[in-house]
């Protein structure tokens, strides 16, 4: 369900990018005095767009009034052109709105590597400018996707002092997914009044335990950002509510990121199962990270989930692999679901073959790893590898 | 071509440990003084018989007389009775050949998890002895295979002080192939006499620039083992002969282990395609390595690899995001064969497309990234990733 957060206005056209007839341009209006946030990809390439919206971002200490996305076509491996685009895309939008273009964050999906050309867009934006309402997300949200098979939007409400705080997002992305940051495109918003630095606290920690923890490729992508405004329009001042409302607003925005983090990894590129890869009983975060990734990354773990076959030998061949030192190999216990299926590095005594396939019939289920030296955990969310997923990808350019 | 090594006898069974009517089973002895050195896998699952050949292995100093190589069954993920099967193996060899049998060395290739029966091996095992030949190598090597699609076999010949001095080797892998010290199995021997010492610093040398450079898949498997056996058989003690018959040697063994290695990666499973990916200027080995191998495992890149597309944006977001720091973009030069396709981190201002196609259409490509930052270069050879990979490993147990 969607549920539009006042100050906040988007607008929708269809720019021609890549194909016609489709929307692929969205322009969000964020009311004057929002404040927003960003995390970008962690990749060394970062696209055109990524580098003038963390510029701009600064720039304008996070008092963005719009941003500015096309599908079709990710401005990435462009150089200075691609660059020039960005901008000319932004003072386009400034121009028409009345704005600084320092005040209009662009991002991109799509294709690396093509030039995108700025004239289709500024073509596109007087539509999209005439199009702005408060009750576009549902649209929007589908003009934002590339391969993805159908739109990512959440929200929820909260209440304080009396009052409704909505916070309303939507993301996009469904290969190349391995966010190191955040995955994708993500857009979130609220009409929460929140000071910057509480806005940026409270989202890092809410992508962490989210979009960060998704990964269906291990591709980390040029272009990934996720974005979170408050715009105030509420009235309401969460962090000078106090504790029981700013946990009410964290529990909210967390819940939300991790719906739209996981309907992403649901949608994952020819994906037919939805995995929950659980590693606990670790030393520290970073080595049940390191289990965790080496198994949601393993092709022949991946090829076992597509052909629901409990393949156990090849999770624990990934778990050997995962480079965590003086790894005691007798105490790791291996669970599909709550099926113990491996113990003292063999198969459980109980353990049978019937078990392990009923656990892996239906299209989503838990790996469980306990390594049982010590006491951290983490959680990733991954898919299969099928051959849709070749296909996919074979035929992405043609 | 097959060259016997004297000093050096096969035997080939057919033990029916995973289906009948195929050699399963093979035997290889080693005359009387000769000596082994082996590598085995980094995974820290490490299968019983890897456990038991490098118990074996020490125990004896290298001096094993008997190589004993399943195939069907990795005997991997199997405790404590997979270690009892492998032992009594061992023991059967023993006895029949009158020698002790941590003179025997076992390895085990196939599916993990499942225990390893000691009885048709056992059964088996007076087949293999009574079969015992010089000129087996041909049978030996199609016989210790799983899904490879053919054997895997090289031989060498330097000539030494008017003496002839012949290397042979064998080996299989196809899959789950990510060696962290060799691949899958590789059994090596050469009628030259080495020290212990020589033969092991030779071998690594050797093994670190062929087999520990190829990976299909990232899966480091549980069973890695490579050998490497010298008779003496031929009459030349290589190190005795000094500089030129040791510089002779060691191209020999170099150029045999690299043949194996590349013949692994023409049949992995379901490759279309044969891939060099080469990285130079960077400040040192392990960052070209984490550049080659971010893009050899890439699913993205493997991808567009079957579908000989030239997306080098993928090749762009893989180097991007293999951890190097401060890694300057616009110095990065791309090439697919001799084609610049990127430079200052965007296309070429020459490349076109059909030079990319054309680039991409053979089955045997080079991938060049020169980082512009330092001195140093590695080398990787990988495969590509089809619909064939996924139905092998899909469909790997049924």
């Amino acid at each position: 369900m969607q549920l539009s957060v006042r100050g906040v206005r988007l607008g929708v056209a269809q720019a021609g990018i890549k194909q016609a007839d489709r929307d692929d341009l969205v322009l969000i209006e964020l009311a004057p005095g929002s404040t927003s946030v960003g995390l970008f990809t962690q990749n060394a390439f970062r696209a055109a767009p990524v580098q003038l919206a963390q510029q701009h971002l600064t720039d304008t200490a996070g008092k963005a009034r719009y941003w500015l996305i096309n599908t079709g076509n990710a401005n990435a491996g462009t150089g200075l052109a691609g660059y020039e685009t960005a901008e000319k895309t932004c003072a386009a939008v400034a121009e028409i709105q009345d704005c600084h273009g320092i005040e209009v964050l662009p991002f991109s999906t799509g294709v690396i590597g093509e030039l995108l050309s700025a004239e289709p867009v500024i073509n596109a934006l007087p539509h999209a400018c005439a199009d702005l309402s408060e009750n576009r997300w549902q649209r929007a949200s589908e003009a934002i996707l590339t391969t993805d098979t159908h739109a990512k939007l959440a929200s929820r409400v909260i209440s304080v002092s009396g009052k409704e705080v909505t916070l309303t997002g939507m993301a996009k992305g469904a290969g190349m997914i391995r966010p190191d940051m955040a995955t994708m495109l993500a857009f979130v918003a609220t009409d929460a009044e929140i000071s910057s630095a509480g806005l940026d606290r409270l989202f890092r920690q809410a992508v962490s335990a989210s979009f960060n923890r998704i990964t269906v490729d291990g591709d980390t992508s040029t272009n990934d950002a996720a974005m979170f405004a408050a715009t105030g329009c509420s009235g309401i001042a969460i962090e000078a509510e106090g504790g029981e409302a700013i946990a009410a607003f964290t529990e909210a925005l967390e819940s939300l990121c991790l719906e739209l983090a996981q309907a992403i990894i649901r949608d994952g590129e020819g994906a037919t199962k939805f995995v929950e890869v659980q590693v606990e009983g670790g030393v520290d975060a970073d080595e049940c990270d390191a289990v965790a990734y080496t198994i949601a990354h393993s092709p022949l773990v991946k090829t076992a989930l597509f052909a629901s076959d409990p393949n156990w030998g090849r999770l624990l061949a990934a778990i050997g692999r995962a480079g965590l030192k003086n790894l005691c190999v007798d105490d790791v216990s291996l669970y599909l679901n709550d099926v113990l299926i491996a113990v003292n590095g063999a198969r459980a005594p109980d353990y049978t073959e019937a078990q392990g396939q009923r656990a892996m019939a239906p299209p989503e289920l838990t790996i469980r790893v306990d390594l049982k030296r010590g006491a951290s955990s983490s959680r990733v969310w991954t898919t299969d590898f099928s051959y849709e997923y070749v296909r996919i990808n074979a035929e992405y350019r043609t």
